[in-house]
């Protein structure tokens, strides 16, 4: 049968039906360990998703997405979210049973019940990254899903997030990551020693972003444009010091403490974005868009 | 009399009393105006605004903590705000009171009522700025703070909001500052039309950024380091191309529709943060870092 883009159904009406309860319980973590799915809510969002879908539905690959429900008015306004190739056919609901199903309190028109997109650390090693942001303790679902999105506009090649960071299919850090998080490869619940050891197994160098960090990146970023602009020059650069320019993985700490003591040690270099006026800090998510510019940069220029 | 940083007077401890009412009234923007006063909230803000009025005083020029009202458990665990020279005594209160005047769910323990802080256009302009960051429509009061952080980060010299932007005293926005606002002069209410005739008189370059520019900033990062780095091969810079190095005021726009058309076509230049992944854009926030770290670096190195 042709996608015609349009429901034969007619629209689900019930907020208090146990399909719509379901639906909505995936706000919770509990509910999405056992289910092993989550919510993308929103037109942007569930574009994303449907893009990915499609694309995987084409590899033979496993689907994303499970089930679309989306409000006639979205439906007219984004016409596109019922004609993606291989995706499930929408099921038109009201603007109640949309709510009754949200995480949120102005829901967009669409959610899209989606399966797990995370890949498991050894597949996304195998794709050689050049460039990886890895959340060590990052709580706030917010900075977490700015992360990604800032890691996915930098190019990086992919996103690790240790146990003991907050959980990204989290509605808000879904919502945060405005689709990147069906951009490109993530890997949740990783173990942090097991990430640093394989990170370096493959020449992966480790740079820590820290306040305090005694690595200024704009002397890194100086030292890059040195070594491609002006080589014969390049006499200020101490032996060991670190190069944007080779692949890196960038460390990202909690909002409040950084990164612990022990993962700093564990680090190749603890780098600072330097504070040129009074503030005391940046934020996290400022931070590693900073950082992970320079390092995009830095790689595609060299 | 020496201030012993210890108030004399019992607490208050009427959540209802009008001298209550009147400082909670200041969350909101008619009250702010008639008053002429806003709110700084949390130990982090208060300790700025001290260190501003404390400075100022000392200069004999207009101080600007009115009020300072904390609670017992606050003032133990931060003394040094009872001992800054010249402040007013601070004013113990009740967790209920203070909570009462507070415009969070989780006040901080002290809250100062303080004069409006922004400096007239001239005289930021006198002061001879190099790097100045302007909001045109940034309506989200975190988005605002975001900037105004990232442009103190930057060691920018001024920050200006037009007429058109969010209120800056939102006591959001001051809380997304994170003390920020007291570090550098700002401007608001600014005539769009004026201030960028008045950047253009004192020769300093307007770069709007727009997520559609025909510049990439990367290049101009780029030259920018050719320049410093290897004048001799820099023959790829057009004539006309900006300069990072040069003064430069940076044009941030609204969170949906970026900076009007009449804005784009006024500026100097339209500068693109590259996107290298697949993520749509970049937040107004995570940009206006990216823009102005890349100012800051050029203008230091070179």
């Amino acid at each position: 049968m042709t996608n015609t883009g349009r429901p034969a159904a007619p629209p689900m009406t019930n907020p208090r039906a146990d399909r719509v309860k379901e639906v909505a319980r995936l706000a919770g973590r509990p509910a999405r360990l056992r289910q092993g799915r989550f919510l993308a809510e929103g037109p942007q969002s569930v574009r994303e998703a449907l893009a990915l879908h499609s694309a995987r539905h084409a590899a033979g690959e496993p689907e994303v997405i499970e089930e679309l429900f989306i409000t006639e008015e979205c439906l007219d306004r984004h016409a596109e979210l019922g004609l993606f190739e291989g995706q499930p056919a929408p099921r038109l609901v009201t603007e109640e049973v949309l709510a009754a199903m949200s995480s949120t309190v102005t829901p967009q028109g669409v959610i899209a019940v989606c399966s797990f997109v995370d890949v498991p650390l050894e597949a996304m090693l195998a794709s050689e990254p050049r460039l990886v942001a890895v959340m060590v303790e990052v709580r706030d679902p917010g900075n977490a899903g700015t992360i990604l999105r800032a890691a996915d506009s930098a190019g990086a090649d992919a996103v690790v997030l240790t146990s003991s960071s907050v959980d990204l299919y989290n509605p808000k850090a879904v919502r945060s990551t405005v689709g990147s998080l069906f951009h490109l490869p993530v890997v949740i619940g990783a173990d942090l020693e097991l990430v640093l050891t394989s990170l370096r197994e493959r020449g992966i160098a480790v740079l820590a972003a820290d306040g305090h960090g005694d690595v200024d990146l704009d002397v890194l970023q100086e030292g890059s444009a040195r070594r491609r602009l002006a080589p014969a020059t390049d006499v200020d650069s101490p032996a060991g010091e670190a190069q944007l320019e080779a692949p890196t993985a960038w460390l990202f700490g909690n909002e409040a403490q950084g990164l612990p003591d022990a993962v700093l040690k564990g680090a190749d270099h603890r780098v600072a974005v330097p504070i040129y006026g009074r503030a005391e800090s940046l934020n996290v998510g400022t931070a590693a868009t900073v950082c992970l510019y320079a390092s995009a940069r830095a790689q595609r220029l060299s």
